[in-house]
């Protein structure tokens, strides 16, 4: 009974997502899905936290898939019932125990602490939670 | 003040890393830079979430960096002070608001709950809170 849960962590959203997409059975599984551009709506006392990020740039978005059922441990993949269940964390399914959303996107453009982006999957108030820079190969760092 | 914060979330740890690095001075930067083979141990009311996931398969870790500084916003990438300070967002410095870790690592094997890896910079004893397999084509999932 090692319980690494013993200790919680508090996340608290940098910003929000704002999209045409309102709701998850709407949105594509993937951003590579057809997923319509969006943008990352900073709180403005985190925004000097994105200097350094330009149009062009891909980044990966961390997300709060607020919507998502922490208990699940395993599903049918893409939602296909056809297909036997696996474990979760060998799925990108929203429900797991900690539903945090990966997203890989391109930059638009950048206004203040509101950062226009291609391709997000995320529906419309989806909480964000970190911002990182896609890593190039090692001699670019 | 749209205030996103307004909302926070809790993360519960799923497990944790067994690794010989036992300090943040001795680690690598990233994964491909030398870091050495670990072990993610989960906790075993997880464990069923593991299903599916392989010896040979590359997954992300998300980890929890508990031992960044959450109020930083601007760093020297890299820690080199001779380079400008940028937003935390435009470089994978472990300190920022929320101090999620994000690990690319190969699957070496699994036994019961105990996943190795090669190639992870995280520190013994770094908290887990997810895993997610790295997609392969559109064609594939």
């Amino acid at each position: 009974m090692s319980d690494a849960s013993s200790t919680d962590f508090t996340v608290r959203p940098i910003g929000r997502v704002e999209s045409p997409l309102t709701s998850t059975s709407d949105a594509p599984r993937q951003g590579d899905e057809a997923a319509p551009d969006a943008y990352l709506v900073l709180d403005s006392d985190v925004q000097a936290g994105l200097d350094g990020i330009a149009a062009g740039d891909e980044i990966i978005v961390l997300s709060w898939l607020h919507e998502a059922d922490r208990k699940v441990l395993r599903v049918h993949p893409r939602g296909d019932l056809s297909r036997p269940e696996a474990g979760v964390f060998s799925t990108r399914a929203p429900s797991r125990p900690n539903p945090i959303g990966l997203h890989r996107v391109r930059v638009l453009g950048i206004d203040g602490a509101r950062v226009h982006v291609s391709g997000l999957e995320a529906i419309d108030g989806t909480p964000i939670v970190d911002l990182k820079p896609v890593l190039g190969s090692i001699e670019e760092r």
